[in-house]
């Protein structure tokens, strides 16, 4: 039972496969429901989806990261104490509001603690807050308290897929990825195109598990599995007030091996990611930027990042056109911005599959244009037309299929690399982040 | 006589105010020509402009900054070394082709500059090129040559408007602005919108003064006035490979005052630099974001730069939607990404005259929202229409008026200040760079 009446454009076969990767580990629980409230800043209801993961039993391991903006919402403020606690029992999660510099935001988001940790026989210091919707509002704190018990009803050990519908604002499907190990298993869901109306940028990511893994080990596994997967995508550049990724074991069954349990966690965490740049606000194209060869991970990640990142390059990718000027601009203003040490003539593009440019030089003819159009053209989501109502939308189920764009730079400068994902810049995301409220 | 027969979108009388303010200095000559070509890298026939700025006499008083970018072009790798040149005597610029990365890049640009020196009696060092349009492209070189003799013959000493009309590509009107000291004058032309045809993002900019001031004199001034201007700047946050601001003196008017040339000389490159963004691809809001009470300036500028080149935000500021969780979105990540030692519940921020944030929290209600979207509205250059053919373009003669989106952000944490100039994200600018090849 969908308990959100969420609707969204997801193919019937993705949607059969995304349950079988939702079966939920061994000792949680998950609920949601759907409730109407009214906004104190802007004078028209509104509706809220207020969501519970529950362990059986309190557990002591667990990890989580947030976001490192400088303005992080209240529940940030509020997860970050959590981690020094003994135990978690449970989180709640709400969408439409983000509680990011609302008046009393953290004594809010305490006092919705504090009702689900009456419900569940917890402290309110046990329960983990979470919030994404519009930055600056306030929650509606009375209306989410009358709301917690009918969530608990729900509370259930089949599935997280309602959890991952219920946590979804603009997100085009919902986003849930598992690796087994041994008899154990690691599921994660993960909420996140951008925005939800046309007012914020948030990504919440759940990882539960029932592998007994200490919370040292965790803390130590989650940062690693992070930085290549969450911390490697880009949309839109813009780094969200409540960025939340939270690890929670309910230490059900014995792990077997400490690197399995990293790799499949890894293998989730990059999975989740890429769904979440797959199903971007606007996005009609993915990128995979691989910098190799490079001095650092560092270098190689921040390089990668400043091409998926530059407006002229998506555009162009947005619109089929290998426009590859733009790809040595976007390279040649990060190594020029940064004062890189690196010797530019010995870099070597490929695009698609094809050496685009070396020794200093691009290497461009009417026949490579063509093949490297026909690449752009297999890994494009979906066309765009032109609306009758003005504002672009998505005219497909999603997701359509796993192609990327596929963009190679080897620095020959060093023996490390790093890979990002990030999305063309189209009239979708202008449409999603401009057309809605003017 | 329009030389180059470009169409553009220019207010009748912003025409006429433009003839007055492109009156050449003493001492210089200025003439262009256009010529058809056949590019190598794409079967299909273009047509190119090139445009000669000539002194009387070459002078030893000149100045230049370049590009930052990593991969410069080859007119800018010989710009440098004409730096260390005794004398300069003439400018040659082409549009269409950058000269880029291309094979022979800067051979060709040496065998253009001593085809204009041979007309002009000059030894080929004494000539500065200049190229703008397609990265990775070669220039042709037989047909530049071949049209260098017509532009000589077209050489006057009357204005400005011509040259500043040659060098345009996706502008929307001729950039030209002037200031007088004492007997003398700075006039100063801009190009650069982004880009041409949809390939290209560079900005030339050309100084002339009659004024005598020496050489060393000009190279401490210049780089005074470019950082509060065209480093005061951004489109897109893209970063040309091309980027030059070149300025000549022909010494032939005493210059009574230093300060007074300073000013007239940051005058007129922040006119310039203002009409670029005003003129930028796809631009309907100019935003003007000034940080204040900053510990120094260089945080004042990033920070401000951060927040015009914030995605999210410059769509809400596209769809006149007063989004201004997005403005703590951009400050935080800002904030955040460099670890800046800010105390953020000190931080004021205003927009359109309405504070809208103070002591770490929103100040939001229904009337604030109203007053801050009419603010928006008034500074809209004009309102965006779904176009018949799909290609979103500008519906009115630039520039229609001379408003801006005005955000002030209070630090609380020093004496510096930076004003940055911007623009909103919109579906102008996605047609520009995205929907023309497709």
């Amino acid at each position: 039972m969908a308990s959100t009446n969420l609707s969204f454009k997801c193919k019937d076969e993705h949607l059969a496969w995304l349950a079988t990767q939702a079966i939920l580990p061994a000792g949680f629980r998950v609920g949601s429901t759907r409730f109407d409230f009214a906004p104190v800043e802007v004078p028209k209801p509104a509706a809220m989806n207020l969501t519970l993961i529950a362990l059986d039993k309190a557990t002591p391991d667990f990890a989580a990261m947030f976001t490192r903006n400088a303005f992080p919402g209240a529940p940030v403020i509020l997860g970050r104490r959590r981690l020094d606690q003994a135990t978690l029992g449970a989180v709640v999660v709400n969408n439409k509001i983000s509680n990011v510099c609302a008046p009393g935001g953290v004594a809010a988001a305490e006092r919705v603690c504090a009702g689900v940790a009456s419900v569940l026989g917890l402290t309110a210091s046990q329960v983990v807050p979470s919030s994404t919707g519009v930055i600056g509002w306030q929650i509606p704190v009375d209306a989410m308290l009358a709301a917690i018990p009918a969530a608990a009803q729900r509370l259930g050990r089949a599935t997280l897929l309602d959890a991952a519908q219920a946590i979804m604002t603009t997100d085009l499907y919902p986003k849930v990825r598992r690796a087994s190990v041994g008899d154990g298993s690691i599921v994660g869901i993960a909420k996140g195109a951008g925005m939800i109306e046309p007012n914020l940028a948030t990504m919440l990511v759940y990882l539960l598990t029932d592998l007994a893994v200490p919370r040292a080990t965790l803390r130590r596994l989650l940062p690693a599995a992070v930085a290549t997967s969450f911390n490697s995508i880009s949309i839109d550049s813009d780094t969200s007030t409540s960025d939340t990724v939270l690890l929670l074991s309910s230490g059900r069954i014995a792990c077997p091996d400490e690197a399995a349990f990293a790799q499949a966690l890894g293998s989730v965490c990059r999975d989740l990611a890429e769904d979440v740049v797959r199903n971007g606000e606007g996005v009609r194209h993915v990128m995979r930027v691989q910098v190799q060869s490079a001095p650092d991970e560092t270098i190689a990640r921040s390089l990668a990042k400043a091409v998926v990142n530059a407006p002229l390059f998506k555009c162009a990718i947005a619109g089929n056109d290998p426009n590859v000027g733009r790809i040595i601009q976007a390279v040649g203003k990060h190594i020029g911005a940064e004062a890189l040490a690196l010797d530019v003539s010995k870099m070597r593009i490929v695009l698609g599959g094809h050496t685009i440019f070396e020794s200093g030089c691009f290497r461009l003819d009417p026949a490579a244009e063509q093949a490297l159009t026909a690449h752009l053209k297999t890994a494009e989501l979906y066309s765009s037309a032109v609306p009758i109502n003005g504002v672009f939308k998505p005219t497909v189920d999603f997701p359509p299929h796993e192609h990327c764009v596929e963009l190679d730079i080897d620095l020959g400068a060093g023996g490390a690399s790093a890979t990002v994902f990030g999305a063309d810049l189209t009239h979708e995301y202008v449409s999603e982040n401009a057309d809605y409220r003017s």
